[in-house]
């Protein structure tokens, strides 16, 4: 099978397959969308028109009610369908399945958005047809769109083709599945009247109709006008309170029509709008010109893919899904300020057209980097609802504003808070995106515009939700709320949401001090307009300094919130294997009640607020939280996906990372029929940009860190700032960077770089920067001054203890050393004796050591240290000991490291990870531009974990388990390390 | 005011208060109810009709489905009223609004549950009339009721009478309060016809129609009969699908109509009934004599109130409201097996109609106290639905069987699963009931019909719900439930639920060892149908003995959940006074986040799982909680005034008696016009007999500890047990106990008394059956000795002590000794340095006791001790001290006291009333049986709260705290102990 990878094709038509074939070939211009339904509407699953935020209301009910709940849904509506066309030929009416088709081709042309489709086909009587129809939404008119058939016999034929408008039909309400919604089982909109439109002559040329929605009283005019290359005649149907109809005759072998549509929509319930002009206006003249709409889309997606560009060497069906993927969430995201990006953008009603977090956590990245304007555009439409935020907060007893979960028009439209309003962090998610935007673009118009107030409001909703729970130390805590794990419900201290409440005080009291300092006047409004005193920043300071992160320090995770750990693990034994989605399969309680997750969760406060955590840390939360999480989330497997990557998991990266990508062209959720899921397809952009490529934006500056999976040769990809656009090509020896405009300081992995106009270009794979040693066995041997510490304290008590018991000691921590001791004696002591006897044998080891002198430095190690210097490359000690300062003392090496891992910080010793990735933090490095050297089975494990080169020394190690072996210190040649 | 004991009257007819009137009027059978409206049905505000478990069901709507979720609501049927006359005098038709009324009074008769109305009133044409109106729902012929109609005129005029069935009126939908339910829109009843009924001369002597619910599909057929005394003329109207009616028409001075109507239903879906049998046989003939009907009624209350009175000296009007409770109860509770007592029993509409835990908890104890058939019927409804129980626990993906929290027929109605399905508790709450029936009636019949299923099957949902989790030691934890506590939902390790279930588990264990002994035949039935394992029993016990309940070490109080602790205490300078009641006022998630209680939780299962909880722990968990409760359940009050009582709080536990026998007479909650509070009626009853005569079943023994607040002169009541009809009288001197029956064994406090029908009497007030002795000052002086002991410590660190800080020390711990000194010094030390220190100062202090000798035991304490033995008085040392037993063994007193407390036991030292109330404990005693020497200030304030007489020695403490008080133990006459 051969993938275009600048298009999407069909050729087979599958009655079975239809809904999700209209999903896919939806199109639109992120006001105005079709599906990629017939133009004859017959067969059809669901021939949807939508207008981004146009939306009917209907009271949610509750079987029982309570204070504050959402009082009206919102809904997305069906609009008429001013494409309709049908074409008979001889008095056959075509449609897919009642005619001979010989040969079918769907397109969605990624050059210019347009999706076409060719029929040849026989009527009964034998003739041969071919049959095209082209439509393209104009991104330059918004509320335009064009549709041209093309009809051709090989021999004469009576060709009619009759348009009109086509009204939506009513949907069967849904059954339980809560992503499709409660779909409203009566008309949304009612018709105010239908008119036909003629041209200067006085012949009709289209009709338009007028409508409002029943109960949200938005007002709507479309219409069509129709151009015919031959004279063909033209009839008029009426009816009464339906929409008329034009019918194009012709008798001859060809018949070209095209339609010119329009849909023009009141922005607010209630308003108008100057029909007249604007059609007269910009749709009378520039639009009406099939030629023209062409040539400009063409020009639009030049410029579109200039920025939005990825190419994929080495998997053409992943390159053409990314590339579809991101020409539908262009093709879906509001731009006007007064729309977003909803749940399946204009391409289904799944989730009923309501807005979430999706475009903040998930579009707004992509957006950021490639298309500023679009994120702008975004944040004003939040901007715009604050006042509803405001009305909201009040709702739940608080103060500042609390954004609705689900909405169209500002008002919470979620009808179960636990998995609604509960998600309290949607105020964070949006300040992030704002935050980042500002990072990314520095354009501090916005904060002037609303941004600020929307900053601040959304703050103080977190300062007057949590509290100072004398219970956690006086720390500050936000009980009952639901994290973006939908699987756990109602918890306290979520860690995602108490993360991201942090980083969105801590910033407002940054944005405080740079506004004072830099825009005082709008600084002045400000405070004024929300009364805001000097010392709310404070609270907000304290209540950001003082945030309580769930952690389990025995395990050195980070908990997701404060039961997790506390739940039950899914028992198979006991249920069966998990029923996928769970949320089709289980009530509620059921889920909640096991430590399972929907989607990433803490994965995803490690992917936002990268800095918040090291790397051992997210490396050690990944691996708890990964083997937990269902997946049953489309917006999980492109942050799992991207945190893999991380974690230095390139496969599993890589297969999260194609789920992401094919999630619709391969209908992995099986709901494709139900719309695209934009925010899946933004996470495709994100998984190659900061998996692949490991982009993250440290202290302003782009880093990179390129992990190319086997199954590519290349990808590439850009990304846009406010002068420069930065190109990247990864290729499996390769980086290679460029900049068209002003030249950009960027890192790549722990090297900084300016890239101009001229590509630069630097190793893929990581280069070695250091060395980390262990110390006991690598640069001395203190193992017989531990033995006869351990022995002596063993002797006392009567213990057993032999060199065979010595040499499990290797490469832990005293503490462990001593519980090993213990165990092979079959004693129990409490902790404190524990502590008493490891302090004691401590002092004796301790004295010892007071003998050790330089002479004691084992072979090979100071010339290799001296190499090391001279070429530049860093050093580091990452000893579980404490007396690792003390002896490298003794030994004249106190000032020879570039760094000495303090072993009294280390959460976790050897063979996790952690002492080895403090390393190569405090060099500034990654990990995996380090090499390690152990003597220990241990150390080796860690090192292995750690993404290091393993370089063993000595017979404790499996040399199986190194990169490369020697059996003494003697022998470790530099080349050995170097990589 | 006066409050007649035997009636309840209305004197003034107020609009304003009509619908409470309806609601307290309210007359019933348990089978069929009629609220209290007028036969006139003008004015009325919910004329309401109602068979107890005829419901009609509606599909619950969710704005947002999930699997699992309960799927059609019940909803108590209006049913049409055959009750219906109206009253015309000179073509005057009578109502209470349009008419002058000269006198009105309305009555509802304790003695017969007779509703009559009498009113005189005056026509247009200034005639004289008086028409009363008496209505009886027969306790005999459950079907059956009547109504008696008189009328009479001063002077001759044109009387008329017209009878006929009224239709119920459609009633809105409520608004927001979920007490309320959300009513149906549309007719549940369908007529399926209407017939005139004749005598056997073929005069139409009645009406009958014949109805069908919509959805449910439920039978009904009403109708009635009547009697005319005087040779009135009889018309008959028919309308087309109306019902018929009769005008019975007399022109002279009076007329009297006696209507007898009856009621038969279906008692399930889609059932029939063989209608004329039923009519014709019981109906026909006992029925339709007024004289008889009321004669029945007199002899069936006269045995219920053998059973159910009380008296209140003193107070006539909880005399009056009590009484009239105990009616209201009665006419509610379904006797049939097939109905239960709704939340607003056959009175109103609140609740629709459902049953909840209410009947277990709430009204069972009186059933099994005063009627032990209607108890038997409450557990047979259960029984009868242990299917739906099984396939509702397979839909939480559950083991055993899950009760619906509400319900009517059997399946979940809650449309609010945190505050409905989640209250897994209703399991544990209909064993719990089933346990204390057996317990009373030892019925041992009800196991084997049905009854031991149910116990197994729902004991096996617990185990298969709750697990061993490893993060709490692997004790058994239950999370993600509701506790009876609504203001918190979805907690884990809710504390009621997990002792409710240790309970449970814990029966079903003892019962399968009974039933195995003393049944096998039905056991080995039961294990075969049940495929009930050896195994799985054991799971049971080592759920049950491992169960989880959280406790906080630090307060020493049983903690709610786990969460309970963190979450926000209500910050009134934040957010405002608390509104009342909060769910109508503030979003659940604001409720769930604040340290706020709905109703008892924690406190109701220390009423419930008596023994489970040591006094002074009870007392600590009531001091924390009660001022936390809202009580904005009306389940609350009666619980709540138990507890207080237990504790000792007398006028406390009055005050909440009172609001709980007066909740609806006195419309409390401000809905008692949706219908009465059935659970709070029967809490009234419990109030008094747990809560003012302190009655506990202890070990099979019936036991009563009486407190009687200031207020009563007396109050007096009778529990049944199966042979035996004890009667308790209490007044401010003596609670006389009697037995008409087999005597049985009591006890009075701590005293066990065998009462048979000769009355025995005993005082109310304790008396004193033990002496508890504080060591240090009191028995020996060793403060001399601790004196040195921690100058030594302080003078070997150079800390300030002397005798000054030295007085401060005494009667609290070594550790807290310690504290004290280091405040004193400004040293703060971590924890094991602090142990080590108190160590090394007991080492100290020990050596130094070797010295003491019998000859340093104090003045006067070994005759005070002589004469205690003589008089059979109990002595127990209550000493802080780790060191009493060695020191009373060199004084050589160890083995003179009937008890010394375990100081290391102790989690909460003096003043906390711990050690007092152990030592108590420990002799078997209650404390108010106790008094206490104290030589120190924190040891009297610890006896004060421990309720017990308080005898202070020497100048450390404050006498005015004091019911004695000595300079030295010389001077402690007996006198001052004895009480």
């Amino acid at each position: 099978m051969t993938y275009d990878s600048w298009s999407l094709t069909e050729e087979r038509f599958e009655e079975e397959f239809l809904a999700r074939s209209e999903s896919l070939f939806s199109i639109g211009n992120g006001y105005l969308g079709f599906r990629g339904f017939f133009c004859e509407r017959e067969p059809a699953h669901h021939p949807g028109v939508f207008i981004n935020g146009f939306y009917e209301i209907s009271p949610i009910h509750y079987g029982e009610d309570a204070y504050g709940f959402a009082r009206f849904n919102q809904t997305m509506v069906d609009l008429p369908d001013c494409r309709y066309l049908t074409v008979t030929v001889d008095g056959q009416r075509f449609d897919m399945k009642s005619v001979q088709v010989d040969e079918y081709r769907k397109k969605l042309d990624f050059h210019t958005g347009m999706l076409s489709r060719t029929v040849r086909w026989t009527t009964t009587e034998g003739k041969k047809v071919v049959t095209t129809w082209e439509t393209i939404i104009s991104m330059e008119h918004k509320h335009v769109g064009a549709v041209r058939l093309q009809v051709s016999c090989a021999s004469d034929a009576r060709i009619s083709v009759s348009s009109s408008i086509a009204m939506p039909a009513s949907r069967a309400v849904a059954a339980l599945d809560p992503r499709v919604g409660t779909m409203l089982n009566r008309p949304s909109l009612t018709s105010l009247g239908y008119r036909l439109l003629h041209d200067d002559d006085k012949h009709p040329i289209g009709f338009e109709g007028a409508f409002k929605t029943v109960e949200s009283a938005l007002h709507l005019t479309c219409g069509a006008l129709h151009e015919c290359t031959l004279s063909a005649s033209v009839e008029t149907r009426t009816e009464e309170d339906g929409p008329p109809s034009l019918v194009f005759m012709h008798e001859g072998r060809s018949l070209e029509l095209c339609k010119h549509f329009y849909y023009l929509s009141a922005g607010r319930p209630g308003e108008s709008f100057p029909l007249e002009t604007i059609r007269k206006g910009k749709f009378g003249r520039a639009c009406t010109r099939w030629h023209d709409l062409v040539a400009s889309q063409r020009n639009h997606y030049i410029q579109f893919w200039e920025h939005a560009l990825v190419t994929v060497e080495g998997d053409e069906k992943i390159e053409q899904a990314l590339r579809f993927n991101l020409l539908q969430l262009h093709q879906s995201t509001g731009t006007d300020g007064m729309s977003s990006l909803a749940a399946k953008g204009l391409t289904g009603s799944g989730y009923e057209g309501h807005y979430f977090w999706d475009t903040e956590i998930y579009g707004m990245p992509f957006f950021n980097h490639t298309d500023s304007k679009t994120a702008r555009a975004l944040i004003s439409y939040r901007i715009s609802l604050l006042d509803h935020g405001r009305a909201r907060a009040r709702d739940l007893a608080q103060r500042g504003a609390l954004y609705p979960w689900r909405t169209i028009n500002g008002w919470e439209a979620s009808a179960y808070f636990p998995a609604g309003t509960a998600q309290y962090h949607i105020n964070a998610d949006i300040a992030y995106s704002i935050f980042q935007y500002l990072a990314i673009t520095d354009d501090l118009s916005i904060l002037t515009e609303g941004g600020a107030e929307l900053l601040f409001e959304t703050a103080r909703l977190w300062y007057d939700l949590g509290y100072f729970n004398p219970e956690k130390k006086g720390l500050f805590c936000i009980n009952e709320v639901t994290g973006p794990d939908e699987y756990s419900a109602l918890v306290d201290n979520n860690a995602y949401t108490n993360l991201m409440a942090r980083y969105h005080l801590g910033h407002v009291c940054s944005l405080a001090r740079r506004m004072r300092r830099d825009m005082p006047d709008e600084w002045n409004r400000i405070t004024k307009v929300l009364n805001l005193q000097e010392e709310e920043l404070e609270q907000f300071a304290q209540a950001a300094n003082m945030m309580y992160i769930p952690f389990d320090a025995q395990r050195g995770i980070t908990l997701q919130d404060d039961s997790f750990i506390h739940r039950e693990k899914w028992d198979a034994a006991k249920r069966g294997p998990i029923k996928h989605p769970m949320l089709l399969h289980y009530h509620p309680l059921v889920i909640y009640r096991h430590q399972l997750l929907k989607q990433a969760d803490t994965v995803l406060a490690m992917f936002l607020l990268h800095d918040a955590f090291p790397w051992y840390l997210r490396k050690r939360n990944f691996d708890f939280y990964e083997p937990l999480t269902t997946g049953d989330s489309s917006l999980s497997a492109c942050i799992q996906g991207i945190m893999a990557f991380d974690c230095g998991y390139v496969s599993l990266g890589d297969a999260y990372s194609r789920q992401t990508a094919l999630m619709d062209i391969d209908d992995l959720h099986h709901n494709t029929k139900d719309g695209l899921h934009t925010a899946a397809m933004a996470g495709s952009w994100m998984a190659l940009v900061y998996g692949m490529a490991g982009y993250r934006m440290v202290d302003g500056v782009p880093a990179f860190r390129p992990q190319l999976p086997g199954s590519y040769r290349s990808v590439s990809f850009s990304l846009s700032f406010p002068s420069s656009l930065l190109h990247i090509t990864i290729d499996r020896q390769r980086t290679v960077y460029q900049v068209k405009g002003t030249p950009r300081t960027i890192r790549h992995r722990s090297e900084t770089v300016v890239v101009g106009s001229e590509a630069i270009s630097r190793p893929t794979r990581a280069t070695c920067k250091a060395v980390i040693f262990d110390l006991d066995g690598v640069v001395t041997s203190t193992d017989e001054y531990h033995y006869r510490a351990w022995k002596r304290l063993a002797d006392a008590h009567g213990w057993a203890f032999d060199q065979e018991v010595n040499r499990r000691l290797r490469g832990i921590s005293r503490m462990q050393s001593l519980q090993v001791i213990l165990d092979h004696n079959g004693v129990t002591l409490p902790t404190s004796e524990m502590d008493t006897l490891c302090e004691l044998k401590n002092r004796w080891y301790r004295a010892s050591l007071a003998s050790l002198t330089p002479q004691d430095i084992l072979d090979g190690i100071v010339p290799l240290l001296d190499e090391l210097r001279r070429r530049g490359i860093a050093t580091a000690i990452a000893s579980a000991s404490r007396n690792a300062p003390y002896i490298l003392g003794r030994l004249g090496l106190e000032k020879t490291f570039d760094a000495v891992v303090p072993a009294h910080e280390v959460v976790r010793g050897k063979p996790d990870p952690e002492i080895f990735a403090r390393a190569a933090d405090l060099l500034g490095l990654y990990p995996e531009e380090c090499t390690g050297i152990e003597d220990a089975q241990a150390g080796v494990d860690a090192l292995r974990e750690a993404m290091m080169r393993t370089v063993g020394v000595g017979p404790a190690v499996n040399a199986a388990d190194c990169d490369a072996h020697v059996d003494s210190t003697g022998q470790l040649a530099i080349d050995l390390l170097l990589f």
